[in-house]
């Protein structure tokens, strides 16, 4: 964990130093403004550690850890206007602050500017990290048209959230590492494993993230308790709950989801009970903790020293609370 | 002549092969529609013109070709939601016949594909191609992002304005000849004055715009005659008007701007018979004659052939219409 923090530090201070153009004002300053509003800088720490898990010049690495962060940001910057979110870590987003065509105009500056930071490598890896970098940016974008198309779409199945889930939030930690791995001069096959790695456990994350909304103990994980039940979001959950459920029961839930006015209380306790009575929950985290095994078994077949992985170990475990 | 119409031709049948991811849908067909509404497809052109002028061998361009062609369609893809309008080559834009949030998203997508598509050169152009497409995509944002910025401030200089066009329009012209010529194995001194010739040429070409928008046959040009006069556009007329009128006129001029309601033919006679007055039409052709000459005292200054050199000064006649 304190190789964490020493990377999250080592970021923080490479993104307050990166030089933008000063004019237009319009275009940059909403840029400077959403990559200060912070956050753990997951993903630019998951680019060090796998480079530095293949003994890897780390410094070689951040420019693209920076790239990553600021793609990941400009994703934020698009999906919120998609969104209308009006906060984003409880400050204003940028569409609200300045307007939606601004916010659109500086995403896309964004989005060069975090290709001109993965291009911040060696030569020899200079296609490898890009080509990657784009499937991912591809998939992401997938990812994030295939969840809004499922916001309005009857049935889904619990396969096809998995893979909107592994598209939206899993393949871009999973590509952080392995554009790390490809800079510390890792093996194809050992990248590719790390890759697995990152996908898994972000697979693991998103499904625990689904159970804590519920379950979780709202002051520990800072959101409103129920919130995905409150909005009708389609998550493992609800979609087991839809797929188990009999035809009264069924009809209940409907009834929650469809109705125009509701308490919120009584509808998260409503729903919570279905849940609980088809025991769900325990199902989901059935499913977690498949993910997270397949996880660790990926980086078990790595061949680098335990002591190098325990960064890695810490990350995942600090990801997956576990306790609810 | 006949060469681009050959160019244009291979573009399209290469744009029509180009293959997609199927799913999401939604995210695709926006993409396929944009590329299929037509245009004379000049960027791409632009591009194998300036790997043919060295001698290269075109068919190592035509991705990259596609790449400048799928970015600049983006542009519009974004441009269009930011200006609201609600058809693009008298077809429905993509935002109107889907929505704002499709139209954000399949633009990211595109985003990347072209990227992918300029990947597409051989090892050791690379890195040059590369860098040159991100510093114009970041100038094609700017550039736009100054237009928006533009149409709320009173005042904006002719110095102003040239950059604005030079960076929303013209760099990406002469992008697309210097990606021509790097892939052709242009010397860099010979890939530079080929960029010149196309960033002067494009701003000849905007104000040109400016020129036909008030005083070209309406039948020829497609446009309702006076639409800039009618939408207040800072246009090279109105701003050198605003430059030269003495208190009497820029007081009328500022009248019709700020007249809430006004008939649309009695609003472009007026500010016409103003321009007309000031003699500005003549001042704009000046200008505009002067980004034509440097642009040919560029490409003069490459050492190929003159009979290599005739495509391109057919392109620059067939922009500068000339005779209004």
């Amino acid at each position: 964990v304190s190789q964490i923090k020493h990377f999250q530090a080592l970021i923080e201070d490479e993104l307050n130093s990166l030089q933008y153009n000063s004019q237009p004002a319009e275009l940059y300053d909403p840029i400077k403004y959403i990559l200060s509003l912070g956050g753990k800088r997951m993903r630019p720490v998951l680019v060090l550690t796998g480079c530095d898990l293949f003994g890897g010049d780390i410094h070689k690495a951040i420019k693209p850890a920076l790239g990553i962060e600021v793609f990941h940001n400009f994703t934020l910057l698009h999906d919120d206007i998609m969104d209308k979110a009006p906060l984003r870590r409880n400050k204003q987003t940028v569409h609200e602050k300045w307007n939606v065509n601004t916010a659109i105009l500086s995403g896309d500056t964004m989005f060069v500017q975090a290709f001109q930071l993965m291009m911040k490598v060696e030569d020899n890896v200079l296609r490898k990290t890009l080509d990657l970098f784009n499937k991912t940016a591809i998939e992401v974008c997938e990812g994030q048209q295939t969840d809004m198309v499922f916001e309005q779409r009857h049935k889904v199945s619990i396969p096809q959230y998995i893979k909107m889930i592994e598209l939206k939030t899993a393949v871009l930690l999973a590509a952080s590492l392995k554009t790390g791995a490809l800079i510390g001069g890792a093996r194809e096959e050992d990248a590719r494993a790390l890759y697995e790695f990152g996908k898994n456990i972000g697979i693991a994350f998103q499904l625990q993230d689904d159970i804590l909304d519920v379950y979780g103990k709202a002051e520990k994980f800072g959101k409103q308790a129920g919130g995905d039940i409150i909005s009708n979001k389609k998550t493992f959950l609800l979609l087991k709950a839809m797929e188990m459920a009999n035809k009264y029961m069924s009809e209940e839930l409907q009834g929650w989801i469809n109705a125009p006015e509701f308490k919120p209380t009584e509808k998260v306790e409503a729903v919570t009970s279905i849940y609980n009575f088809l025991g769900v929950k325990a199902l989901a985290e059935k499913e977690m903790n498949r993910y997270y095994s397949r996880a660790m078994d990926s980086l078990k077949s790595i061949p680098v020293g335990e002591e190098k992985k325990q960064g890695l170990i810490a990350f995942a475990d600090s990801l997956m609370v576990r306790e609810v």
